[in-house]
Order: C-alpha cells, then sequence, then structure tokens
C-alpha cells in the first residue's frame, strides 16, 4: 500500500475542517511543505515552536499539525534570524510540512471545544455556544451539562483533573451549585455575553482579563467563570483530531501514524511557591 | 479647622496626578460629586465596584478615590438598571464623590509601579521601564535590582510574600538567576517589547495572554516572566498615593482622614482544588 | 390603586416608541433613574435644561420625559462642575428620573411631525416624507395638505398662529399659490432632497442653514421653504405624547397625572428692535 | 491707459487675500474666464447666483468677484441642465470671469469680520477671535468695544440698523450690559467655543443652530448671542474689498470699475406676518 | 425635418449606454452643453484632449462623445489658465457639447471590448470576461476564438495589423498555440485573475505593468498575455457607437451625423530606432 | 582566507543602502537564509522569479541579491503549491539565502538611477529628481546631461542602444532638441510631477499608463517622455551594485564572487511582426 501524498492528507483535513469556516482575519492551511511529497508521520501539536520541531525532527514526522498558525499576520521574511524562519529553515531543510487548523476547527463539529467538554466530563449532547450563522450546528464554544449538580468549587477540581497540567481561577461563589456549563477552548473574552445569554451555571474558558471579567461579574445574574490555561483548553482536540484523520484515511487503505505531541507548551511553568 | 472642600482635595490630587499625563484612550478626573461640598473622609480603591460603594457607605466616606475608570468609554445613560448606574444612583444619593486616577498616576513619579517595586523588595533607586516622551523621568513601569541575585523561582516566592493574594506564574527556567527586575502594575502586554529592550532579568505584570508571551518567550534572550493577578499589582499604590495627599493637605493645615479598601475586588477567588 | 412603577411607564413608552427605531447615531431611553421606583406625575419637555429641572422640582414630578437626549455622545463623567452634570445630581437626589424619546418620535406614527402638521392646520390624512425602510407606514416628516389653496404668506402668517413662540423666515415668492405642505419638526436640512421629490408646495421645518437653502432655491423647480425655531416645531408633541401615555395607563387601571411644561426652551428671546 | 489684464488683476487680490490662507477643505481662486483677457468692470457679490450673473451681464461686468465658491466640493460636470452649469455657460459665453476669495477672505487683516465689525460700530482697534496659527495678525473673527456699555437689546438694535436687511434673533437677558463684542461674518458655530474663552460680552454671526447654541447658553457664564442672516454678516466686506482692488490698480496707474452688488441674495425673505 | 436636440440624442445615448451601469468612481453623462440646442454632427473619439477640440470646432461638431472623461475626479475649477479649463472655454464659447460614455460602454452589449473582439478576428459569439453582478450578459471584456488555431506569434501579427497604430508586446512563449481569446479595452491589470479563472489561451488588454504581468506569469498555467496601446484598443468602438446612434436616430425620422475622430490620440508616438 | 558569513556580506550591503531609507511600505533586507552560513558567491538579478534560482543553483551561489522584494505584502504561507513559496523552497534546501535592497537602493547615492544615467550616456554630474526629505543629496531618479543636444529620436536611440533589450515608446516631438534629462528605473508615474517642476527636456521611466502620461503631455510646458521596459531600466545597476559589494569585501581581506544575471526577466517578449 503506497503512503499518502500530503495533498492528500490535506484533502482529508479540509473535508473535517473547511478552510472557508476560518474567521477573515485567521490564517490557516498549508504554512510550509510540498503537496507531491509522501506522508507517513503526522504529529499533532498546539503550537508550532521549537521543542515541537525537535519532536517532529526526532520522531521523523512528515507533517506537523497545529492548531496556532506560525505567521497569523503576513510576514515579508522567513530568515533564520527570527524565530519564526528557524522554524521554517529546519522544517524545509528536513522536508517536514506544516498545516494549520484554526478557528475552522474552533467551529467545527466536532471541533476544538467538543473536546474540552469531554475532558471535563460534560454529557455528549452538545450544542454550540456562538451558533455559525451560515450553519447553526457548527460554532464556537459548546453547551453541555454535568451529570448532577456539584458545587463551583467541584467543578474547578473536575476540570482540573480532567485537563492536561494547568493554572486554574475561579470567579463566583466556590458554593454555588452549577449544571449546566459552557466551555470555550482558548482565550474566551468575546464569548462572555454569549455566555450569559445562553443561560448557564458557569464559564469555563482562558485568557480571561481582569476588566471584561470583573465588569462581567458586576453586572450579576450570570454564570460563574473558570479559567484554565490557553494551551491546557485546546491540548485534548489533537487526539481527536488525530483519530479522525487516521480513520478517514484508513478507510481509504492509507495508513498514516499519528502521535499527539506530548510537550507542554503553555508558556507558564509551575514553580513550587509553597 | 474648616474640613476641606472636595475642590481642594482635587486641585492637590492633580498637583499629583496631573490628568495631562493620562493616556489619551484614558477617562481620569471626577465621575461624580459636587466640588462645593466639604471631604472628611477619602476611601482609596482600585475598582469602582458595589462593595467598595458598601465599604465607603458604612464608613462614611465622602469621596471615593479609584485607580480604574468608572466609564472608560462614554455612556449617554447612569439609569440605576445598570450597575454602573446603580453606583452612581448610591454615590449621589449618599453625596460621595468618585475621583479616578489611572494611567496619570502609572506614570507619575512616584506612581503605581513605584508601590509595586518596593512591596516586592527592589532597591528605592528605580527607573522607568518606558520613559515618557516629554518627561524621562516619568513614564510606564519601572526597573530596579534586587539586594542579591536569585533564582527565578526565589523571586516569584518573594514576589507572592510581598503582595496582597495573588495568583502568579512564571515563565522561564525557575533555576535562571535574576537580579535586575521590570515591573509594571495592571496589564503588561504592551510592555514586553520595552522589557526585553531594556535586557532586565524578569518581568513581572499581569493579564499576560497565551500568544504574546508565547511568542516573547520563543523569540529568547529576553527576560523571564511572572504574571500576578491585575488587582494586587496595583493595590500597594493605593497607600502611598493616601499617604502623598493626607501629608500634602495636612501641611495646608487641613485634616483629612484616610484609608486603605481592604476588600478584594481580583475578580479571581482561590479555591481548594488540591 | 398603586402608583405606576417607572418599569411600566417605559414599558408603555417603547410600546409607542419603540427604541429599535431610533437613529444608530442617537440616544433614547432611560437616562437616570430607578425602575423599582413608583411614577405618579409625569412632565414633558423638549429640552432636558435647568429651568425644566426646575420646574419638575417645584411640581413634583416623578419623571421628565423629553424629547432630547442630556448626552447624545457618550459621557465619562456626570460631575456637578458640568451643567448636565448638575441635571443628573438634581435629579437624582430627588428621585426624579429622566428619559427621552428622540428620533423614534420622529418616526413613530403618530409621531413629532403629525403633531406639528396639525398644529398649522393641515388636513389629517398624512404619509410619511421620508418612509422609514422597515416600514413606510412610519417615518421622517409628513406631507399633508391644506383645507385650501392660499397664499406662501398667508399659510406662513398660519403657521406662525398655529405654533408656540417662534421666529418664522420664508424662502420664495410670498404670493405664491401653496396647498401641499411637507412639514418636519427639528432641523431639517437633510430632508430638503426629500421635499422636492416629494413633489410639494412648501416645506415647513427649522434650523435650515444659508448654503443647503441657497441651493436649494438656486436649483428651482422645488417647494417654497418655511423655516421656524426648532423648539416650537417640536413642542406640540409633547401634548399628543402626554395623552397617549396617560389613557394607555388608564386602560390599565393606573393614574399618572401629566404636564406639559410651559417653559420656553428655544435660546432665542424675541427682543423689540422696531 | 491700456486695461488691466484678468492675470493682473488675480495677481492684486491674492496679493491681498492669499490663496495660501484658506482651509484645505475650501476652494478659492479663478472659478472660469481666461487671465489673458481684460478687465475693465469688476462686480462684487457674496453668491455667485443666477440674480448676480443677470447683474453682471446687464452692467457689463468683465469678471464677478464673490464670497462664496461656486462649487466648494468638486464637479465631474458644468452641464447646463445643472444650474450651477447654467452660471458657467453664461459666464464664459460673455466672457466673464468668476473669482472667489473666501476663508483666505475671512482670515485676511483686513477680512471679512472687520467690515462686519465696523458696520455694527464697534471702535477700530480690532484683534482676531481666533488667530491663525502661522500669524496671530490675521483669523477668524474679531474682538473690538462698543463706544459705550449697552444693554444687549440696545446692541441688537444697533446691529440691526448697521447691517443689510436681516433676521436677528438674541439669545440672554435683553437687559444684560454689553460692551466687548466678538463678531464673525457667516455660520459661526464652531467659534462658540473661541467667544467663551475670549470672555466677551455678546458674540454676533449666522447659522447657528438651536443644539450648540443652547447648550452653549445652558453652560452659563459666556457671552450672550446675537444670530443675524449669513448674506448679511458677510456683505459689508464687499465695499472694503472693492475699494482695495482699485486703489492698489489705481496706484499701478490702471484703471478698474468696482461694483457693489445691491441684489439681497439672502434666500430669506421677509413677510409681513404681522 | 427639425434637427434633433442633444436632450434627444443624450436620451438614446443613455438607452444604449446606461450611466447606472457605469463603475461608483465613474464620472460619465454630460460634461458641457445646453440639452435644449439642436445638434446636427457628431464626433466620437477616445480622449477629450486639445486635438481633438480642433477637429470639432474645424468640422463644425454639435457634440462630441468620448470615450474617457475630462474630469474623473471633481473639479472646483474650469478656469482656463488650465489645459482642462481650456478644452470646456473653447467648446461652450462655440456652441459644441461634450458627452462621455465610459464604464457604461465598456460593460455594454454590445460594447467597447466587443468591438476590440471584432477588430482583431474574434468569432461573433462572444460572452463577458467578468460578467456583471446584476446581468450576467454584459461585463467587462469579451471572450471569444479564433477561427482556427494558431502561434501566439501569428496572434499577436494579427492583433497588430486589426487595430490602428498600437505598441504591442506579448508575454509567453512566441510558438505556443492559442485559439480561445480574452480581450479587454484599456487598462487590463484588473482582470488579469478573471482571465486566468476563464481558462483562455491568450488575453489581449492594454497598459499592463511589469509586478503584476511578471507575478502573473510566474504562477504559471493561465494565458499569454498582449499589451497593446489603449487608445488602440479603445478606438474600434467609435465606429460601432456612431453606428447604433445614427440608426437609432433614423428609425426615428431625425437625420445626425456622424464622423469617427482619425487623430491619433495615443500618447506614444513610433519613432525610427532601427 | 576564510569565507564571508553572511552576516558580513548583509553588514556591508546595508552600510551600501541602508534599509532605513526603504519606503514604509516596502519590504527589504533578508527573505531567507542563514546568517552564520558562509558565503563565497553572489548572484545579483533584477527579480526574485524561477529562472534566477535556476540560475543560482547551477552556478552554485550562496546568495541571491534582488531589486524586486518576493514578499512586497505579506504573506502566511510558504507552501510550495505556490510560485513564490517554490522559490523559498528551493533557496532553503540548497542554503541559498535571498537578501533584497529595493527603494533603499533606489534613493542611494550612488544608486539604481546613477546606474541607468550612466547607461544612456548622461554626464556624470548628477542630482537627485525628487531629493530625499531628510538627506538631499539622495533620493528617487536622477537629473544629467547630454554631452550634446540632440533630437529627441536621437536620445531614444541612444537610450535604446545603452540599455539591455527593451520595447521603447516616445511622446513628444521626435525632433525636439533635447539635453537636460531625467531618468528614473522602475515604474515612474508618480515622478511626472517632479520631472516637470525640474524643467528637463525629457523624461526617461518605466510602466507609464496612459491616463497620467495623456494627462502631463496635454497640460503642455514640459518634458518629453520615454518609456522603456521596467527590467531594462534596473539592470544597469546589478554590476555596480555587485563592484561595490566585491571591493569592500575585498578590503576587508574576503575575497567574494559576484556575478551578474543574465537572464532577462522582463515579461515582455519581443515578437517578429513585421
Amino acid at each position: 500500500m503506497p503512503p499518502s501524498s500530503l495533498a492528500e492528507i490535506i484533502a482529508e483535513m479540509e473535508a473535517q475542517y473547511d478552510p472557508a469556516w476560518a474567521e477573515p482575519w485567521d490564517a490557516v492551511g498549508l504554512v510550509c511543505g510540498d503537496p507531491a511529497l509522501p506522508v507517513r508521520k503526522v504529529l499533532f501539536a498546539v503550537d508550532p515552536v521549537a521543542v515541537v520541531v525537535d519532536e517532529a525532527l526526532e520522531w521523523g514526522a512528515d507533517l506537523v499539525v497545529t492548531h496556532h498558525p506560525l505567521y497569523l499576520r503576513g510576514t515579508t521574511t522567513v530568515a533564520a534570524s527570527t524565530f519564526k524562519g528557524r522554524v521554517i529553515h529546519r522544517l524545509i531543510r528536513n522536508d517536514v510540512a506544516l498545516y494549520t487548523a484554526h478557528t475552522n476547527a474552533d467551529v467545527a463539529s466536532p471541533g476544538v471545544s467538543d473536546a474540552l467538554a469531554r475532558a471535563v466530563g460534560l454529557s455528549p449532547d452538545l450544542r454550540p455556544l456562538q451558533p455559525s450563522a451560515d450553519d447553526p450546528r457548527r460554532g464556537l464554544g459548546r453547551i453541555g451539562t454535568l451529570p448532577s449538580p456539584m458545587a463551583l468549587r467541584e467543578f474547578a477540581a473536575r476540570a482540573a483533573s480532567g485537563l492536561p497540567p494547568t493554572s486554574l481561577k475561579v470567579a463566583g461563589d466556590p458554593e454555588r451549585t452549577v449544571e449546566t456549563v459552557a466551555v470555550s477552548g482558548g482565550a474566551g473574552d468575546s464569548l462572555l455575553g454569549a455566555a450569559r445569554a445562553a443561560g448557564v451555571d458557569v464559564f469555563l474558558t482562558a485568557d480571561l482579563r481582569h476588566h471584561p471579567a470583573s465588569e462581567f461579574m458586576e453586572a450579576g445574574g450570570g454564570p460563574a467563570l473558570v479559567d484554565a490555561s490557553h494551551w491546557a483548553t485546546e491540548w485534548p482536540w489533537l487526539a481527536e483530531a488525530a483519530e479522525r484523520l487516521t480513520s478517514a484515511m484508513a478507510a481509504k487503505g492509507i495508513t498514516v501514524e499519528a502521535r499527539i505531541s506530548d510537550v507542554v507548551t503553555d508558556v507558564w511553568t509551575t514553580t513550587d511557591l509553597d
């Protein structure tokens, strides 16, 4: 059985995560690599950073799929005197391609927030927090329910144990009972209004800043907030995306080996302060 | 000795924190209240929120001075059907004024980051991280030195013990030796470039998000990062501002009683997860 | 019978003057006041100015409804050191609410220009001068007919006698016969094109400036112009709005007392020059 | 003595009213005509309208100088199917040039507001209301003093008698005593702030609208307002400009005949309403 | 039989080249002239330049119809001290009107590119290269086929012989076989994408610049390019427009004499360099 | 003698063509490659296109210096599925760097237009056509004189023989005598005004389009125009830049081998039409 070409892998990725679904400001798709080359091994990671390139080269990956774009804003240089250019040079010299599925993976169904919802133990019947205008079955964030009502502090503990290593902050009364939950992988400032409108008990997301969170809580009447690390909320999606790709290729008679990067690329390391 | 009028208090505050120093997008100065009324008791707080109004009314404050504006963007209504309007109604009905010193207090010398620097134990010879164009003795952030070199993890522990209750996250090798330190109260994303250019060993600030922090660390060659809570990094300034006001008024023969709010208005509460 | 709450009054006002009809740049609705408080007495006025507040406090009003917004553009302060802030402080201290119906009252049917049309004696079958895109039965301005053709100078005299005290200026041949009339309360520069397109004989409005009016007349073939004072063209609406509110509340079994402000807030006073 | 060429007339006009002084949005200078043609007769008028062209053709003018531009905004057609194009066609067919001195004449010294100040009887020592940034001896508006203090109503009567036929409206207490006066020919909304800052007793200008005037009076502490017709406040300048041109040309030994248009092009006609 | 008025000619032109079809940035229609005057002789030309005015006056034209606007961007002056103003003065003084049909003639069917397609020998079954959104039967450019396949160099020679005097440049392999052809009169940079999408063998247009053409060819897989002079690609339309106008007027019983300007207004003259 | 590193070459290039001189919209400097690698052979070319990469790989170049940027506008992908990405992949895989000196080389002294001036035989005392604001000795374009006056047609022939293969178009009377000459390599539309102001007899540049050139000639009183191919006007600079680089490196004791690309990357090929 011949190996798959990069072009075939891309076709399958785009069948699942249509680039047309990405936000207008986003930059998804193939970043470097030659669609005609064969692809046997695919590494899935959140961030296109140096330690992920190390892992790809050590393992012998032909393709790295990341959630975050290397160049979200356009560049006029990939010189190796820049850290992003070094990523490009190392990948091209070793015939490793880089492919990004970002906001198109966020809004896909299933997508990034479905995996997050499962990781924190929500029931499987999920619906979008902010449905896409063109297809309300897709969208940003997901809303689901816990198996039974619990205190906010219990939910936070449950989230911490279901996610990879993460910081975790809570806003709201720790003893408040929560049952309906909204989750959204990555920075969630812009979804605070949707979370209030949805009438959920708690909203789990990342990168919330003081002012929007403080004004949200002062306004009152809305859900509690749980803020985890950006990386930890998006990592659960990798395994799902890898499984979907390898299964789909296998159904076409093509074997692709996938690996989930286990390098924590959360910028924040934990220190033993206490 | 007659009490001070609000007008006199404002004149003294503006002598120390000139409104002309505020950023063009900022909204500083008197938010509500009548300059002709007497002021005997002044409450200093970070955020103009409901619990701070509770404290002001209980204590019998005539004036609340906050760091954060109530209306950073303009409003066309102060109706009591909004949470900000409720703040306005409660204050006006009880003849309590509200006054804000925000980015003009950030860049003053001494200002918000001087107090933060002292709180985490930097030596007293501080200089601005990003000097103001019109007067380089003022500016955003401060640069100082620790009494002796120490591991990054030790500095983080020192910061945690010097600040009021706060979350604390670290990026960089915990064993890295640090001695020169940049600090900036409040959200610090926009000062990452200045911190790198300053050649310091570590930059302590708040509200750093994944993408700017991750790209900053990947670029390499710069300082380690310590991210504390927004509220905790600004709170140390309150005592200093109160002291400067009461001393200056006393020098004019006027007694003003000041109080530092001890209500934690950090939106994030700590939960016992472990 | 219990008094009405402010919330109930607002609900009725919005049933008649839907805030969604207001222009995007406008600022309508509740400006200050608490929706939970009772409302027994409502004062209707064109402008939210100091003499109107005087009248409201003397009469014991619980609510002032004005046509013009206090803050058309957003403010970051309601300090009593500003004249608008003094309005806010006096109203809040006396538990008087302020509510605005502006461009939503202009386009309502019946609305501001219906009352103006009646005041100058047009027949009751009126149609909008510039119909709203979403519902052509509403819109800016009204077109109607006089009971019989008359000279332009006669129409001007008729308008002067039907309106409260006003300056009045006329452009066009005073002997021209007019029968179809367009009217629009408030500043009418932007409706000159609609008035020409409507084929009417005369257009009565306010605040017309030299250049648009001069170019309009030079272009020829259009209606004559009558320019009255801004205040005088909007005042007739107050009685109608008051009547509609009290009747609707009475139908619900609630008594609300209404009063039409008789303070002339036209900025222009007449002097005896001759 | 040979007649002057249009080019020579323009050179003299531009020596007195430098086009570089005009606002960036303005359109001054030669509108139509051939600089090589002789000019014996020059008609001065406020507006480039049909009745002024009638007068120019009847009198045999070679040049019409107006204060207002024919095309303030650019046009892509001068077809005779437009009223402005008809002006162009009639002028070109009869070899009559059209020249505009607008905001460059406003800020010149002496300029439009000097003539207005004299017309209402101010003392000759005038200074700009809003000095030009590049030369504070020039600028918009003029400030002067009355020969003796008088009631506002007396000043208004004095203004009415010193100006050509005009409407006249007053804001402020008619019995208020006024002595220092600011005047500005044409629409004066944008100079209200300067008039307040100047600390004058009364500001005479034109085309003031309800909202800016009402907010100005509500703010309190500023001058009274007198609003005359746009045309009437600019007409006094014509005689002065004509005199300056003919004198300057005579000094070069060239005879130019000037005429001040006596057609009232104020769009507003007076009707006998009483 | 009475002569036609300019108004009747314009009505017929607009029936064929509806001004509503013009691009929003364009300026089409009557530039000068009086619609009431009679029109017996009409000169058609590409550019409204001095030599075309010479020809119009010598021949005694009543109307000049050009493809290019005299004032594409608005002007505030038509003074004879400018070269465009001299065109206006000469035309108005001699009662000659000027009328423009530009992008409305480009997208008409038949329009400018139909005539170009015929001039270079394409078969008569043409379709738009970039169909108009509101009516796909109209649009910019035309696509057609050659009677038989030929080398690119042969097609270029054919184009050179079918057009009036023109420079001609070719990009692509001269021996490449071409059969399907896109043509667009005037500057064609903005249609390169449409030409590639259409899958034609060659695209003939004008005013192509180095960078867009170079990137187009480097991208590969698209048509060859032929760049002729702007004037030469639009000139063929003149005869067709003249024939359509005179026929349509004749059908109404009105005789109009038309003439195609034979002055080459291509700015580029050929020199004998070899 | 050790080879030079890319970093040293870049330092020398930037000493001669300071990146700070580039236009704000430009993208100059290192596009790909590793500054730490050695550089022995440098290929100079106008365009970073496939045939230039072919030449670089065949010759064994370590660095390609081009005048035109590969990515003038930013890109978010260098995938080999794009023609620009293929350039990047081929260069990086073969350890060939790409460096651009564009508008910084245009305004340098000597720069691109100096070489062009020499190629067409102007005397060596040249001055900028549009001097740079910060240093008037640099700037866009050059002005010089011919050894003796000649007919425009003779100058055009001289230019054709001095340049590499090029199309050549002339606007103006071929027999006009010319002596002072302005030249500017690359697209010259934006310098037409400067060329008129300079009072030269002829302006040689590239990529002039019909409308600006036609309006320029109609305005009259300015220079004749000669339009050559974009590529041909910039190619002469390559030899000079190569010579300056190798000399400067030799002076430091470092041998660098330079080669001028002899591939014509003008998009326009000549066909034998006659």
